[in-house]
């Protein structure tokens, strides 16, 4: 008899955002498969005697393909084992989730996802930035500011220049100043307010607040480590701590707001 | 001393879908300030010793004006009280946390926020509709379909009519013919398909599954309980079991998938 895969979202690190359905499979489980967005603060809460499986890197050093992924799944979920596949955030956005559930479903295997805090709520909860507000922002989007190689990044740049809606670039940072450079060119103002957060929620979060025409230059300078989440709207002017004087260096240096949790 | 006041994200219905620190934090709430997109069995969660103050619907069966519920706030925690406030969803998305944080601030109060797992996440992970998905939606948007009375809906429809990106509709139920007709007019095909689902991990559940064409229509008929959410885009096509023949009033009388959970 066929085990069941469970697709969960882990958040966005700290492992008090895991819901609770989240912890009681991977409890549950027979085997964890988790990825490099994962963190190390969230595997704790796997208990001692569930097996692990990293994909996130390979003896090589390259992660595993997804077709390795999938492979995986099915072969484990085959042998009547019950898996908790474990992502960063919500396994349904930007989490490859439905393509591993197809995979899954061909071979007959039984799935079942469960939500988790994205990366966007993440940042949004840690500082106080709220992804829409009266007045600031009616709505929110959430794109993916990676490309392939050699590839042109591929977005719509005339609809994401909207100064009403609060844009959430996902895995951007090799490319936030060409980002940046053509949302001015379509119109968003070259002020407009940018908060880049790294590793949030985690205790090695980073925070470094900019704006559009500057940002660019500010991640050049380095010291944001991956994974790097960028929010840029009227709504990071609500930051509470707005430093607009605070040399890079020093706001490279703010940790998590003391007592915050 | 004064006390300090949580603003919780409750998710989209299903208690387990709570994160772990929003169960911590009910638990040691001296008192917990919900409004009515809270579902009961969430309300379950919160111990009988914890004072309850439902600020959804006043005596009159009108909602508790925003100003009140922050004075309420503010007053609670100037008595040195520990505050719950639950919200549905997550409260930095549609959830004006960010107008009662102000408020509170104002007033001296400390705030912490605790993320919540939004509508579109719950009814993607209860459907199995990804929000985004390599080659049918390379991002996702949430937008408000709601409408001050006697004013049109603002929304920037050239931007919105864009087949890459998911589009997730709040509160639209009463708007959704006026939504879908401006989106065709602005390019995005009539036959879009489009999910509605109301009550999204609850036992109370309903789906609707449509087209851009007919949605209107569709919900007109009646029988969908709000709140109700609208998935609109080309990754509503990998719903597992999307019936095109099968009439509206059966697709109603659907409830959630047995054995999901």
């Amino acid at each position: 008899m066929s085990g069941k895969v469970f697709l969960i979202g882990a958040g966005p690190g700290d492992p008090e955002y895991l819901t609770l359905k989240a912890l009681r499979v991977l409890r549950d489980a027979d085997v964890v498969v988790f990825d490099r967005l994962v963190s190390p603060e969230i595997l704790a809460m796997v208990p001692p005697d569930v097996r692990r499986i990293d994909v996130g890197k390979a003896p090589n050093a390259h992660a595993v393909p997804q077709d390795r992924i999938n492979a995986i799944l099915v072969d484990l979920a085959a042998r009547g084992l019950t898996v908790a596949r474990l992502k960063g955030g919500d396994p349904l956005v930007f989490g490859r989730g439905s393509e591993e559930a197809a995979a899954l479903a061909e071979a007959g295997i039984a799935v079942d996802y469960v939500p988790g805090i994205t990366a966007a709520q993440g940042a949004a909860a840690a500082t106080g930035i709220p992804l829409t507000h009266r007045g600031l922002a009616c709505g929110v989007r959430y794109v993916t500011g990676h490309r392939a190689r050699n590839r042109p990044l591929d977005l719509d740049w005339q609809s994401l220049a909207d100064e009403e809606t609060t844009l959430v670039v996902y895995m951007g940072v090799a490319n936030i100043a060409e980002i940046a450079d053509r949302l001015t060119a379509h119109g968003l103002p070259a002020d407009t307010p940018v908060m880049a957060i790294a590793n949030a929620t985690t205790p090695r979060e980073q925070r470094l607040v900019s704006q559009l025409d500057r940002i660019g230059a500010d991640v050049a300078l380095g010291g944001l480590e991956a994974p790097v989440l960028f929010i840029i709207g009227r709504v990071v002017s609500l930051y509470r701590e707005l430093p607009d004087c605070l040399p890079v260096a020093a706001m490279l240096a703010e940790t998590r707001v003391a007592g915050h949790g």
